[in-house]
């Protein structure tokens, strides 16, 4: 039975996991008979946002804390996850991914990669284990590995920047994984695109598969 | 194409509404073709817990503002819900249900209703339409319907008090559904029972399905 360590952090598009994702993604994993664990940073989110209102709220919320909702509590500090434990490695989208796991959508191609995410990323790629990336977290393996092929679907000012990092794109259509078999990195572009909920199950789905069949 | 109404109130099993049922409602409804529209009320939640510590945090949250992390913004109060606009209403589960939707977490068989919950419930049963209720809702049903059927699974203290309001118990298995044809009431035991997470996408879309054949 396969292992997978899926990495959130916090719980909700617009300052942590896209719950979709992150949900159809260890869904994926259990229906290939494969076994999840899930790890966050324990450390407060970039911002909390009102996702009714669309404003900033007042309060902070930590990563772990805030992604144990998703988890139903069974859920542990990043610091814990060790490549050696696992098959693969999966990183879930929102918009907060891109505020708390680096900081793409406030520095663009600035970005800074929390020190945590980028040791477990160089880790799993030293050891040639799959990568996967949903939505926007596949700029972040660009931002981390250089020159990987990824794909964020077909959106032009991310294609430049993921570029900018040394990466190729390759344009897909909903639901389409890209395979970078030489770096062992699996991306698809979910809420990147215009999705219905089912799309981004058939994208978990598909990413999940593809990275069975690479291992 | 039906259309469905699915009642949250908040995101997360021990203060809201559980996540994966949730989530898997809205990917039944969605690839079985039809549209659904989320609601929630516009209040706090009775409490707000730590789900990594299970610790009660000093917190409000409110359960619109909270369960649009799970509608990506796309709800709306629960005042706005009327029956004439829907052939079905959901109602999914968590321990969060039974704080929020009525107060049976807290007071058992003397739980009271929220009063816009108790008037959605009692307006589709009278209009004969569809009412699906997932993990511990299906009490919830009890209690404002009293004579109906349904299933929580097999928890004898649960079944003890839903028949305390006058409503019958089914034992059921994992993913099964009990369809109370005469009441158009819709249940299933999710994680009232011992359930991965594909046996949450399981039970979902066998609810979805079996209200569908019965519209």
């Amino acid at each position: 039975m396969k292992k997978f360590a899926v990495v959130l952090c916090g719980c909700g598009p617009m300052d942590g996991s896209e719950i979709h994702e992150s949900v159809m993604t260890l869904l994926a994993i259990d229906r290939n008979e494969c076994q999840y664990t899930i790890f966050a940073p324990d450390a407060d989110q970039y911002h909390v946002m009102n996702h009714y209102t669309k404003e900033v709220m007042p309060e902070k919320r930590n990563m772990l804390v805030e992604a144990a909702r998703i988890a139903r509590g069974d859920i542990h500090p990043l610091t814990e996850l060790k490549s050696a434990d696992f098959d693969a490695v999966v990183f879930p989208g929102g918009f907060g991914a891109a505020k708390n796991l680096f900081t793409y959508a406030i520095k663009g191609t600035k970005a800074e990669v929390d020190a945590e995410v980028e040791r477990v990323i160089k880790d799993f790629h030293a050891q040639r284990k799959p990568i996967g990336a949903l939505c926007i977290s596949p700029v972040l393996l660009a931002r981390v590995l250089g020159n990987i092929t990824i794909t964020v679907g077909t959106d032009e000012r991310t294609i430049h920047d993921v570029e900018t990092f040394g990466a190729q794109h390759i344009n897909t259509q909903q639901t389409e994984v890209i395979a970078d078999k030489e770096n062992m990195v699996f991306s698809t572009p979910c809420y990147m695109l215009p999705a219905t909920i089912a799309d981004i199950a058939d994208c978990a789905e598909n990413l999940i598969e593809t990275i069975l069949e690479n291992i």
